[in-house]
């Protein structure tokens, strides 16, 4: 363990730079401009993992963007770990919030490095190249490793599934270990032992066939934002619940003891609030922040448009009104399940006055990492490690569609061994991560790997 | 008569060309690059008034765009007709809609000629200006005309209330006359005896203090579009009645009679709801169509916007939300009034959780102009004189602002001769209006000048 402290503490101004030259691909992958950055965003991965050890890497095309392949098979009688990231980041609008530009990564004297994908998840996953440099160079990779690296996470994996059954032999693995959440914070560790899932949709509401002008037909013709301002809020109840017929039916609800564990995590209301810049907290009646974000489904509008959005006055009926809204699932919601539930519910509550057009996107169910497994007890071993600090379990309130789908085609469960914050700005401008993460995950996932060899035997 | 007739016979080709001349100028008052064409416009304008036979005419500059002015006094003991129109024009987009160039007037089959402003106002002003050159042509003008041509209509008239306060003596009048309303139809003319008023606000709604990522806050932190939805959603109750207190407090409650009166105009739901392409029509209980247009208030949201509004799926919980939102108003209502209240029922029901900023834009309160008045008499009779049919008066559903302008700085009604159609596009693509329109209007307006004089007397 000292020759893994040493290289890591030779290498690591290396690892940077390295990181900052992945960085700079603008590798948006629903960008079709940016289908080339695609590409070479690919290769680099590929040629780092091949600098970090592995016998053999590869770039295998899909019907969309190509899936980055590595492996390093030691002992077939020892158990394998595939790690999963991705190459892709989101979208940079709107751009004129950077402070920085999002693709020439920016080591600020605060600590971390801002730029898109430093946190989400490139920043993330190339700890795991490292970790393996450092295993690999110093002669005690205790255990099979394979990695797959794709493209096309942000715009919801739509060609993983087709990937992952057509190479089932080939990514054949014990565990799935992903850093793509975030913890509580360096001080108090924590591994999210569940995250929610998604459903998400566009609506799209048609009124008259061409804008109208208001006063002309104003009061008289279904104005569709009006329309679909009341579909939205009609989602929710006085207290926040969500009113869709059957919507909770699924919802594991939590016994009064595990709820009591799940509020132990890091919460401090003011400092919260404060950080966001609200006047309050809002949510669902009956729980607490935590409980919201964690074990409780949620609907929220992620964009809306219509009519005249300029300067000044238009006095226009607008012909259509749209909207992308999600909603996040938890155990044991299923995502084609709600998906078509609220389908039929807008479809319903929709007047005749107006069509509706509803078009899921992508979306994934929800998962759960069971705290009593090997993999999480190898991931709890490896923080409490280099932390010094057992960490605490707590459920994630992003989506992780991936994780449901490695349990399904490949028999897989996943543990999400995440190093991010809460506060780095994912999906949003001046994304960061902090130097002291990047490197206390480096230091870290060489113990899981060592402690799930063991607990596996 | 006969002189006025041969007159427009032999020079109704050149009217049309000249009115195509100052279709082509883009005299969008709202957009700032189109600054020179506003001043184009206007020059265009003075100058086909000195060629109709004013006796002078002038550009007053304003703190905005300037306005027109010219007159021709025949004898001070004679009554005055103050013509009012506008030549500014609203924005063309959604520019991809338009079927031809909206700055290239186009003449089609239908009888109709396309282009930005051929109905609102620049066709409908231009009926005056030729109808005057009739007149003083053929030596009969029989009374003072004075003309005053606005370019910020289309953005509410900001400058012109401190341009009548100043130019009160020279703007005297009797009568204000204005084209820039619809009759139902060639067929059955009507006068519009009353327009809405118009409150109109724009509504910020400031969430998060930066866009954040759905999955880790939903659920937690107000969703600024949620609010927004609900906010909206919240102004109707099942009814479609308006829900803020105080709202229907000054309107005006008509008599069954009166109603019965109303109800006589020409309405074919099919028909309506077929042009629209709608499956049904839509609004508040308890009022026909032709009431809910012309005698009832509305709340219409123009326009919407937040959050993420691209291709594909952006699963961000926004900092910010939008929306323009306007109310029509019927007598007694008064837009000032109007706009205090729903500022005040915003700020009221909006939760801590979020800011709310609502800023009002241009307004203008109802109008009417009674039926037996000595204007609308003379409008009557012109109409029957070349129509062959007594008009019916209605209440249109738009808001004419400087009506209540006029009435209250210079203490003169105002009368509402419109040739325009409400399916002319108004404010919308392929904007159109009637070259038989623009025709029959040029023939009326030369009698309700000379009826205005007999009656006036």
């Amino acid at each position: 363990m000292e020759a893994w402290k040493k290289f890591q503490e030779e290498n690591q101004e290396r690892f940077l730079e390295e990181l900052k030259a992945l960085l700079r691909i603008p590798s948006i992958s629903s960008s079709t401009p940016n289908k080339p950055d695609m590409l070479n965003a690919a290769d680099l991965v590929k040629k780092y993992l091949l600098d970090a050890g592995v016998d053999n890497a590869e770039i295998f095309p899909t019907a969309g963007h190509p899936v980055v392949y590595g492996e390093k098979i030691v002992d077939v009688n020892k158990p394998t770990v595939l790690v999963y990231g991705h190459y892709d980041v989101q979208p940079v609008d709107p751009i004129e919030l950077w402070h920085t530009d999002p693709f020439e990564p920016t080591v600020k004297e605060d600590g971390n490095i801002y730029g898109r994908g430093t946190a989400d998840d490139k920043g993330q996953f190339f700890m795991h190249v490292k970790a393996f440099e450092i295993l690999s160079k110093t002669d005690s990779i205790p255990l099979n490793v394979k990695f797959i690296f794709e493209g096309e996470e942000e715009i919801g994996s739509p060609h993983l599934k087709p990937f992952l059954q057509e190479h089932k032999d080939l990514l054949k693995a014990d565990v799935v270990l992903v850093s793509d959440t975030s913890m509580q914070s360096l001080e108090n560790p924590s591994i999210d032992a569940g995250v929610r899932g998604l459903a998400y949709l566009q609506v799209e509401i048609t009124g008259p066939n061409r804008d109208l002008h208001s006063g002309v037909y104003g009061g008289a013709v279904a104005n569709p934002i009006n329309i679909l301002a009341k579909l939205i809020a009609g989602m929710h109840d006085e207290n926040n619940h969500i009113t869709i017929p059957g919507f909770y039916d699924d919802v594991d609800e939590l016994s009064a003891e595990e709820r009591k564990a799940i509020n132990k995590a890091d919460f401090d209301q003011a400092e919260y609030t404060k950080d966001l810049g609200v006047g309050d907290i809002y949510g669902e009646k009956g729980y607490t922040t935590v409980e919201r974000t964690g074990i409780r489904p949620t609907m929220d509008v992620n964009g809306i448009w219509g009519g005249f959005m300029g300067e000044g006055a238009k006095t226009v009926l607008p012909s259509k009104a749209f909207a992308k809204i999600s909603f996040r699932l938890v155990p044991h919601q299923s995502n084609e399940k709600i998906t078509e539930m609220v389908v039929a519910y807008l479809k319903e509550k929709a007047p005749a006055s107006v069509e509706i057009k509803v078009t899921p996107d992508h979306g994934g169910d929800p998962y759960v990492t069971p705290i009593d497994s090997v993999e999480y007890l190898a991931a709890q071993k490896a923080i409490e490690a280099t932390f010094g600090k057992r960490p605490i379990p707590i459920r994630g309130g992003g989506s992780i569609p991936i994780t449901a789908l490695f349990e399904s085609v490949l028999g897989c469960s996943t543990v999400l061994l995440g190093f991010g914050l809460d506060s780095d700005n994912l999906h949003s401008p001046n994304e960061k991560y902090g130097l002291k993460n990047f490197y206390k995950g480096i230091e870290t996932i060489p113990y899981f790997h060592k402690y799930y060899a063991e607990l596996k035997k």
